[in-house]
């Protein structure tokens, strides 16, 4: 078995994907809220890139919430912006939530074909990857990226992955896996600090939002294994 | 100024370069050995991607030396494969080379609308750094990579060549710029162990050419910086 690391969703996904668990990560924030919602008890999320079909989307559900944000700040009329500390239990229990974002919802269509497609971050880390190993199949984990280019905080969680499901030595690492994993291991106890200095990071710093930050680079606060299967994202039962 | 790091060509470079200055990075083993072959006199290297093109370039010339492999085995009939040990001075002083390689002369292409366009490698790490950072410019580093995949020694190689540029810290490093320095900061004396995991490496080791990987590692055993210009690698003398 193998582990491999997209290090951008465009690049990295190359032949058939359907017989490999797939972990799609985006630190700030998608995969962070995503978690947080499901953990939270929220029913289902049904991830889009734009407005319209969040719209279109809600259209179809009874009772929806919507959540998004377009530079960093909540859309009109939506419940919800992208911060994980708004999907508090009082608010998503037993609901749908329709969530817009860009990055997050290209890497996770990028893997629709996966033979399981699970949501990962810091916070669930060791909980996916238990999820992702007892597959017993090749792994691939997949990093959002922003706007088309390269993030640390996204490649970070990678290398912490490979550490977790590789501690025994029984995957194959290709480059990238390799990659991620000496860049894990380098930043060692100053991760939150480099993740600070990544373009993300620094945008949430800019905005006062470093709780934020310090929230989703911490490991294994939640258990929650999101999956995506047809349209929608639910806890992981597998 | 800036610098960014194309952790592939093909996904790393957005947007015009034709103020930046690039640094093209194929560690096992195109850039060695062309700059092995520039330090040793060589006049000139044709870059060129196939057989064919090897040939066809190679009309239009005064005697010059096919340099090319497939599968790491000599292409018959040419008068050098791809290690940089077959380049010695006495073999190529003053001579034109037509070299076939893959990975490298994509990269290579990637660069040519660049405002200058520099081949890098461990072994010439401080000389290519000296002659990028004069033109005072944003500065990419393109790793060659390997059929489009993720190497970890072009990467590796990048994060030297941060470390080294941005000693004095002027430059802004982007996310990929801050990874790979980090990754090779993380790699300290492991480096050589490291690379060796990496698909290219083992199948280098594999061919028993530990001592090419040594070479092509071992950083400032030459001064030559090549420039690419019009289809043409000549000895940098900016």
């Amino acid at each position: 078995m193998r582990i491999d690391v997209a290090l951008l969703p465009e690049s990295g996904i190359k032949g058939d994907v359907s017989d490999t668990v797939c972990i799609v990560l985006d630190i700030f924030r998608a995969t962070s809220s995503m978690i947080t919602a499901i953990s939270n008890g929220s029913r289902s999320i049904i991830p889009v890139s734009s407005i319209e079909d969040a719209y279109r989307a809600a259209e179809q559900l009874a009772d929806p919430l919507l959540a998004g944000e377009r530079q960093s700040i909540r859309i009109e009329g939506f419940h919800f912006g992208n911060s994980p500390f708004e999907f508090s239990a009082d608010k998503v229990r037993d609901k749908t939530i329709v969530m817009t974002t860009t990055n997050g919802t290209i890497a996770i269509k990028t893997a629709e074909h996966a033979f399981l497609t699970l949501l990962g971050s810091f916070i669930n880390a060791r909980a996916v990857c238990q999820a992702a190993k007892r597959q017993k199949r090749d792994i691939l984990l997949i990093c959002a990226g922003t706007d088309g280019m390269f993030s640390l905080e996204d490649s970070l969680c990678a290398g912490l992955l490979v550490d977790i499901i590789n501690t025994d030595g029984s995957y194959a690492l290709t480059d990238a896996a390799l990659g991620v994993h000496v860049l894990y291991k380098g930043a060692g106890a100053a991760l939150g600090e480099i993740a600070g200095k990544g373009r993300n990071g620094k945008r949430l710093a800019d905005l006062g939002l470093q709780k934020e930050i310090d929230y989703c680079l911490r490991a294994d606060s939640v258990t929650a294994v999101p999956v995506y299967r047809e349209g929608k994202i639910t806890a992981c039962t597998l």
